[in-house]
């Protein structure tokens, strides 16, 4: 019985589906990771890691942390060249207060990747509403906005209600008592009285980026 | 081993807490809440039922109904003349959709019952925001607002940022899924990250009416 | 105090939004839907009425009742003419048992309310996988796909895993034990291994349609 | 992609709501807080920072430091002269034992902040109900009356049947079994017998001192 | 297959436990129900029946129906003689509104049963805390007091720190929003600051009783 | 603003209860709980200290720690000497498996700090029936049995279906998965065909030793 | 649009998993189950009805009614011939109570409906455990047993314990309070303490009865 | 009152259940999992140890670590000879994602233990469908296959649409938001829509072992 096993990648995953498998950290050791990272080198294959904590990081050697672009706030890292965009940004991201931003960059990190642009709009909660209002010109006109946010959650139902575009809702596991895990704001943005809001699982900034690329390549497509 | 039993009623609770004991209706029968109202006209005491379904109404002796101020919608009675108010109103209601409708109801009847005005504003959920910004100075300055929402309840959150007096937050059990029961609406309350918001029970206008009449009562006092 | 309230439409929201607002009977009586329907006749305004259930619906007078185009299954009914629609169906939606029916309908009905065609994929579940696999080509071009499924809520995952296209889940509350009320097949669709799926309310088809019509409305922005 | 992002702080909160932003350190680092501080201090801005953690506070720089008056109990800390106040105190705060007193001191280090005297009742739980009716007088009069307990939260109820004013619940995560995140404490005080209690979330000492602070505002106001 | 099977009735619960197995009516057919006294009217068996609906009572033929003592607030009936007592009552039980005497009465009926009589105290909830002060000499002696509580549940927590005796609390689900189903009475009761309380389940007045009935019979042991 | 604040000690409980306040440590630090023993020394009181972690009671000063009688398994310290018993044990304890066993010596600890001798049964899960029903005859006839398992809790339904005395149950939070936290165990005792089962709190030994305290003495008291 | 759609029936799901697609009545309407049943019949198919509620059964046509063996406790239809079994059973079907016996019938008949003979033992709950103990023998040799308990579930547990072959729990949803829903029961049979116990959905007899299919199909196969 | 008690180990459950008492080592010190391996040693029997973290193993006596075979990824441990086993493996063990192997591995080793062979089939989730199905052929015949899921759950629906044989479901804990105690995957598991499915606790692939070694005892005694 040996210490490790096979794995069977997702390799057709970019083509059916348009995106790569990506690499979910949290559940991997350091050892692992540096082995798959060591494999996407040799084959000069891109890679995008989310949920890479600090401290998993630092502990990877230096040879092959020196090759990936590490965002602290994120906890993400890219290997590879990420495609240029020259267009202006048709996602943008609005989040309520600090402790949103971090699963806010996985989103945008995740679009990065795929050479899609984001314009970022942070710090604009619903107890200081006349901020939202002063911005709303910068996102009211693009196709996909991306709201994240926790404790009460009230963004993602306000912003559905001011614009017409797709409104994707991550909630925040962050707060105290019945806010800590983030299941408040999860069921707040479901239970939207603004039609057509849809939502991610709590501090799936990941998934919201994807979401987001699912609705671009769709309308790319024609 | 009979059939009923004695009951205590709490004689000097509107001297100790400024109001009496309230008849709720929906664990009673038929027959208790005749006998009740019978008592209290025997003695001339005023009372507020609540919670008394349309049905059970209609099954109350018509002697007994004639002397009752019933509305429908709130499923409230009231015996007895309620005050005169002269005052300007200094408690606003402001809910987001026809369901939160008999709740807040509820609310105004109690506080008419002790002589109180309220100013009444409905239909102005966040997925319209317009309208609850175009009658900001309807309850801008009155020094209590109760607001009145089910769903993702975002309305008291938004409201507690615009004004500086108490914001009484009554979360609503209407809607479907995760909404169904209220808890959605009364967790997005309690989580608020707008400062000063305080929350009670699930559908309880009863409740949010006596907290603003103790409110008000203790305003008076100085 | 009268028996009713002015309601404040939200007028704007299909300049604003793109789409109207909708009127949900759920928590409205017989006499209400009667006097918005006949409100909306008088300034020949369209409507679309959802969770109108059939003993309400018989229960309207007979000339309302002439006027909509009633859908038993869906408990949907609009007032006025729908927008004719040429093109080929841009939106699949794709369900699983017999009870995700009702609310696969309920999103069928919003786009068709606003023009909008829809090809129906039903009675494809995971317990029989081939059926799905068989019809893959049906849906694997769209740009959205809407998934509806009640008890464990595979279908969203295994769907998402196989198209590049947008893919809404929409859980379905049926079965009994754990998954009664759709919470197993809601938390399944947010917590799924497929990238970028994203997910409405327990039920709410009309919210799958809401989102779709955003998706398909920004598509042809551009 | 740079570490770090603007801010937009809530500068007319004060104005609108009658206080300042609060600084919420749990989700902040020990250099984000710094450079909160160093920025108000150059402004000369007073702030008042919650949730400070002792270990976090003692990794501040000594310049920064020495300028906070930091209270280890409450784990708060204020930047500037806090307002003088000769008026005898309109807010009493009861609690029930010692693992309230933090959750106590965070509404009275909150209500002191904005000038407010607050009258300290501590350590007077049901379990030995003398020694609260034992002082019964020291907070009968007052118009508003903070309860602090976790556990069963049986005190708000019992507070609440005792005195006319406003008496605000802030229910505590301590204990263990169904008592240990503070939900049963919660839901006691949201279902209490007792008219017109308000609740704010678990362990929200601050949340009550903002609402006790909204209360006398209003009451000055007239 | 036939329509009905073999019972295997636990014939030395008596003799193992002190008492019989009681007829639990709620998840048996009227037939069943008389079908079970007519078997015990003919072995001339003593019979405890529980939770029988007024109109499954009524459905019972006359003549069986005639054999039983039933009490319509407590839903039990009594087939055959209970024991006469001489003693003054060793359990008293409090409850704290009238939404709680069925279950208190369903205790008292087990404990009648068994030929131990009970002193009932009712409508002494703590909103009102002077009407249970003022009777505390009525169960401050007694060995067991059971309290009856829904809603926020303070009663037993109060009467244990009142008293030396054994306390059992019987949460009741009455009440709404997050009182509805009687958990939080539940968990209050559990939760609860004073030392040494026991708990049933909800709306157990049975369980209560039997319980009462175990420390009586202990007692009696030595 | 000191540091600190008075107590106010619950002085008559013993009187009033039969018992003393016991020193909770969980929520008290090191110095906290060296004052309240110190303070006990020198008035020569008798103290009961619950949930002291090994590492505290390793903090506490030399001196003070000297005085306690310590038992690391069940987290407990005892000053001062504890009455002598000669009586044969009237209380047995019945526990399922190692996970428990500090659970239940916390109960043993605590009947032995007022004289009370235990009788304790470890080891005798139903996975193997036979080595509860091989020790039947050592807790058949002892008034009151406390039953203490975790994981699903079967243990406490079937004592109770063995013997007449009276039988707490306390639910253990052991175990993974749905286990974890003890709300399964907890709920199997309150849902138990087992008539007459008492329960107590997720790991509350203290509880239910107190609880059986009452019962003997409310027993003593004849 | 129509007023239903088409069908796919899982036509290869004997062939691949060895029985066929059951028709589950509890979310279909009496037109349809009628219309399902005539397709049946033509095509001389036999079929499973589960969930056929007693009223929605005498509301089919007296032609099709006719040809089903209906049994009223399972709710469960048959058509067509069932194979006749010579052998001695190989599943012993234990449960607790009353409240189980429509659960357990429901297993028993989809066993019958292949083929498959079982031996049924009713009413040996572990309130009375001799009852279980004394019936030991008859299912102690059996492959397979299926367990049948609402409540506090313990029966699977000392099942379990008792015999080597596979035990199957199927928790009820009966009882009231906790027990309420069958989440006790299902918890409890997963967090059990004995090895191998494995476990369906509540009231999930016809999961149970096919689980046993799977297991008897797979010995047969060798 | 001495520091340990003595255990009463299940000595006759090979005999009676088929297997051993396994030694759980979460809730056991370093101290006692070594004393366990010492006496087995002695006796010369083996063991099979689960949850035994490395820093324990590391932490055992030199001696007593040498004499185990001990596995990293499943934390087991195995003191003494397995059995050898020739033929084919009869189990297929099926897994999801990385995180599900630790799980797997458990339920692989507690077979081992026993002498029974397992196909391992590891990194098939249903993201990437077409993996599963290009390996159906290694597992659609054998009469046991194990699922390891977390996250959605939706593998061993699928699996159990596919093969005939005994499919068992062992959900895993992995994933964040509403993954993250595994709790989805286990209901998902529980209200599959595929026929048959049995189900463990979360994490527990010691229980799936378990379970598949009663199903192959039972094949095998015929």
């Amino acid at each position: 019985m040996s210490g490790d096993w096979d794995v069977t990648p997702d390799s057709s995953r970019r083509e059916r589906l348009g995106f790569d498998e990506t690499v979910f950290c949290a559940s991997k050791s350091v050892d692992q990771i540096g082995r798959i990272v060591a494999a996407a080198l040799e084959t000069q294959t891109s890679l995008l890691l989310t949920r890479l904590a600090g401290d998993k990081f630092s502990e990877l050697a230096g040879r092959i942390a020196a090759e990936l672009d590490y965002d602290a706030i994120s906890r993400t890292a890219i290997l590879g060249k990420v495609p240029a965009s020259n267009e202006a940004p048709r996602v943008a991201i609005v989040s309520a207060g600090s402790s949103d931003v971090p699963v806010a960059r996985e989103a945008v990190r995740t679009l990065n990747y795929y050479g899609r642009a984001v314009h970022e709009i942070y710090d604009v909660g619903v107890a200081g509403l006349w901020r939202l209002l002063d911005r709303l010109d910068e996102f009211r006109e693009v196709p996909v906005v991306i709201t994240v946010a926790g404790m009460e959650g009230a963004l993602p139902s306000v912003v559905a209600g001011l614009v017409p575009g797709v409104v994707i809702a991550v909630p925040v596991g962050c707060g105290y008592g019945v806010a800590a895990n983030g299941v408040t704001a999860l069921h707040s943005a479901l239970a939207s009285c603004a039609p057509g809001l849809v939502v991610v699982n709590v501090d799936n900034g990941y998934g919201a980026g994807c979401a987001a690329l699912r609705i671009l390549n769709a309308a790319d497509r024609g």
